[in-house]
């Protein structure tokens, strides 16, 4: 041992030389080396400018030079830090200088958070197959070109990659515009696809409400050019199906449509060339009182005071089919095309998704406008309500809405998506277009809800699957453990044991107990010596000698009947 | 429509304002605004180079502005570009000014992809949970730091990602350290864990081997105090049974030992301070021949030429137990207790390693080092072998190594890990260690196999569930088909329809054809009228009359016959 330890602070001693003089080296250099580019004389002429770059340049490579160098040096003093870790005990020197943490808004998944977790991501991926969708998955960055010009003002959230030479990348802010690039790149003009994976947003996070800025996005998107209504009515279906497998609560999908917005602004007044930024002002009302949102689109975006009390009198309303005729006999909307083709888009919409018997489900809802840029049609969100609340009725009529006083406390939006029939064509060299309705459904809120409920009951769920724990009586037995464990894993069994050569046969069991292993193999020489194992029961501790070639078909006999 | 129409090229006109009035802002800032930092004196002074870093910051803030300003541009121009695409057909730019592809050594996987790939990782997760693992999950991101000293030559790999303020974060380049850092930060001691994740390495890449910048790794770690060599072993074996599972062809597992390595770095005259450099060398023995890394340890490492030959000697050494025993007798190797502690481990090992039944899978190979710095102890490598090539058998005792020219072709590592004692400990404030043993599956070189094999075979493999599709036998159905689907989904069966309202019956068919759909429910006015539908089975054309209220019933009935 001393020779180990000897050698370890032998190779200290030259690690720490090395970090001295790399240190040394990098001081010495900044005393001799003139400050970068220092010496170029200032001139504006544009004739000028390409010779400046030159300098700047020299004082590029320096820079990263200096860069380079420091992170040598942070390198080795890691590497000397781990050596001297490796001495343990005192010797070790606190080598943890930064706070240990994930990055802001974003965190860790144990093993309880998993099991939940994987059982809600299996029972979405169990509904989008049974509406046929295959799965895709793409890189977690694309060109940074590939997500400029798609997010309208939500673009300054978009994670970039340093660039390090090479291409210029940015992390995927959501699992739509991937797709887009997907069917354009591949040519691919029909697809029923579905989508589960991270995606990045430089958000305000809020880990309490499941607002993380990296988080699991589920997506599901009917591409082709098919019949109004048919595919986007599947999708509403799917956030029902969705919603109702999971048990979370009652909700309400809220539904619009791009063209019945753009409509209205125009009826209202608003100039074409404002529908955008309005739309955004319109869809905080979820999280803002009319009078803010009327103050963002007067003051902010220089929206006409009549304009926005105009706008004001039809997000208020929601309901159902009866609404739709109501606005489609509106003096002021009948006269704008845009706005007459939404509200036949939506009166379709309803039809079919009567017919999938979501009457109580939906909500035709005025102030549902959706943040991106690129949706075209249709669009949906679905709502989880306060546990007390009651799901408002569409079958009466033009309630209010935005005054939020009046509304029943929701936890927020948990699924939306709609129709965007121009994304894919703005990545076709030719400008093809691929008509595309889809839905993402936001599982990390859905995860919280069960998160606080799960621990609100104090249920601890199995983490693991271990069907059999092969336990030792009594010493000298690991040998013999391992041989046992080979011939159930060979079977199929799932099952493990201490790694201790000699553990205690009570710590063994108290260790079933706590992970709910259903049966414990006890090996003992006596019984070994007949070819026997006992086999016991954790719960109601009954034991069973085994014959050693019986012990896999009878473990998965009993496991049979207990299932 | 051309109300619509007029509106867009009315959006169109004022955003080209836009775009025009923001570059021509650019411009004449740039005419009138002084080259960045250009008036800065230049004087090497210590005392004066605080000042002189104000300048710099203001430089710094401008070429901040100026990417913003330049930012600003793209977006709006994209935006542009949006709005003159939905005006389609000849009025549609060329939008498309980038190549459409995914970033360097990146993919996507379509749905024949993510059907294989989803088949090999469930097999995978299957053994890992027969062995008792748990799941976690982490970041892809972690703080610059957690990566900084942990990877040696190849953390120059490490993406990072742009200073956008806060946190410096760099992705995750393996699954190894950021399991480290969670059970230091939730002070943890024992775990049995997998993890199946995507990880990012620069390097170059060489996509028909399967080696990308962006690939899944499958981990699986045992961490905790416990006997040596037992959890070891199980992870030997743990690759063992998913090769076989996977059943990809021929392989071998190679063992190693790092005490060993050092010891008979050592014993051959390789300074202390060399051991890791050295042992970089001798990890490339896998691809390259034994004279061009004696030339790189010599040459670039510059070790001892006689020192270099001993290595050379004991690198050519594989084989089984006999091989431990013929080092152990080594008179070099038995002066150096490293070297013996290594052999010892090596010899309990190959021990249990055949009670698992792996005598002829491993094979005990000093040339195997791997290359990162964090192993303490075993280290393993799965190895898969050319089809035509037979598995080297480890009862014959030294055989060569290292001289590529005798040896059958590869298709490379495809499992890999080690032990590492001291990895947790430099994230704990105290240094207190967690030993911790793992292994990663490379299944991005099995996809590569098996993809091959896939396209060599010529075989489509089914990409959806679909069980059954609802057809219309003629026009006026399309309400029909909804009420059937909406029946099928709610008893949870998989169907599908065309999303077109009045399809021709033939390209129903064929569409079931074409993706291998078994049944297809087809819906006529004379049967409806009845409370009928006709249910067809695809393959035999066979058709029988079910009334609508015993459809589902009848649908999982076949269903289970034909399982």
């Amino acid at each position: 041992m001393s020779d180990t330890r000897e050698q370890i602070l032998e190779q200290i001693k030259v690690q720490g030389d090395l970090v001295r003089q790399l240190k040394a080296a990098k001081e010495s250099k900044e005393k001799t080396a003139p400050s970068g580019g220092g010496r170029v004389s200032s001139s504006g002429a544009p004739a000028q400018r390409q010779q400046q770059q030159q300098p700047q340049k020299q004082q590029q490579a320096q820079e990263q030079q200096q860069h380079e160098q420091l992170h040598q040096i942070d390198e080795e003093v890691a590497r000397l830090l781990a050596l001297k870790a490796t001495l343990g005990g005192d010797a070790a020197p606190t080598n943890q200088k930064f706070t240990l943490k994930t990055p802001k808004g974003t965190r860790d998944y144990g093993p309880q958070q998993m099991t939940l977790r994987q059982g809600v991501l299996d029972k979405i991926v169990q509904v989008f197959k049974r509406h046929g969708g295959e799965a895709i998955d793409t890189p977690v960055f694309e060109l940074k070109e590939v997500l400029t010009g798609k997010y309208g003002e939500d673009s300054k959230l978009i994670y970039d990659l340093k660039d390090q030479g090479g291409e210029i990348l940015s992390m995927r802010y959501d699992l739509t515009v991937p797709l887009a690039r997907y069917l354009a790149m591949n040519k691919i003009s029909s697809i029923k696809r579905y989508h589960i994976a991270k995606v990045y947003r430089r958000d305000n996070p809020a880990m309490t409400k499941g607002r993380y800025r990296e988080f699991y996005q589920c997506d599901f998107d009917i591409a082709g050019t098919y019949d109004p209504m048919l595919p986007d009515a599947e999708c509403v279906k799917i956030v029902s199906e969705i919603l109702d497998t999971l048990d979370i609560g009652d909700y309400v999908i809220k539904l619009n449509h791009r063209q019945l917005l753009d409509g209205m602004f125009q009826a209202c007044g608003v100039p074409a060339d404002s529908f955008r930024t309005i739309c955004s002002a319109v869809d905080k009302l979820d999280k803002s009182p009319w009078a803010d949102v009327r103050k963002e689109m007067v003051d902010e975006k220089g929206l006409d005071e009549a304009a926005a009390d105009r706008i004001g009198e039809y997000v208020r309303l929601s309901g159902g089919a009866e609404l739709v005729e109501q606005l489609l006999a509106d003096e002021k909307l009948k006269a704008v095309p845009n706005a007459v083709k939404g509200l036949e888009g939506m009166k379709q919409l309803l039809k079919y998704c009567s017919i999938f018997g979501l009457d109580k489900r939906v909500s035709f809802d005025l102030s549902l406008a959706r943040g991106l840029d690129y949706y075209t049609g249709v669009i949906y969100e679905g709502v989880l309500k306060g546990e007390s609340a009651t799901v408002a009725s569409p079958a009466k009529t033009s309630q209010q809405n935005g005054e939020q006083a009046n509304e029943p406390a929701t936890v927020g939006s948990v699924a939306g998506g709609g129709r965007y029939d121009n994304l894919v064509g703005m990545f076709d060299p030719r400008g093809k277009a691929v008509p595309c309705v889809g839905v993402s459904i936001g599982v990390e809120r859905i995860f919280s809800v069960l998160e606080a409920r799960a621990a609100a009951s104090g249920l601890k769920l199995r983490t693991s699957d271990v069907e059999v724990y092969v336990a030792s009586a009594h010493k000298g037995l690991h040998e013999q453990r391992l041989k046992v464990l080979n011939l159930l894993w060979d079977a199929g069994v799932k099952a493990e044991h201490s790694y201790k050569l000699n553990p205690k046969l009570l710590v063994q069991l108290q260790h079933c107990e706590e992970h709910q292993i259903p049966l414990v193999v006890v090996l003992g020489d006596a019984e070994l010596a007949q070819g026997l194992v006992k086999l016991r029961e954790v719960t109601t501790r009954e034991e069973t000698n085994v014959k050693l070639e019986d012990l896999a078909a009878e473990i998965r006999r009993r496991q049979q009947s207990s299932a």
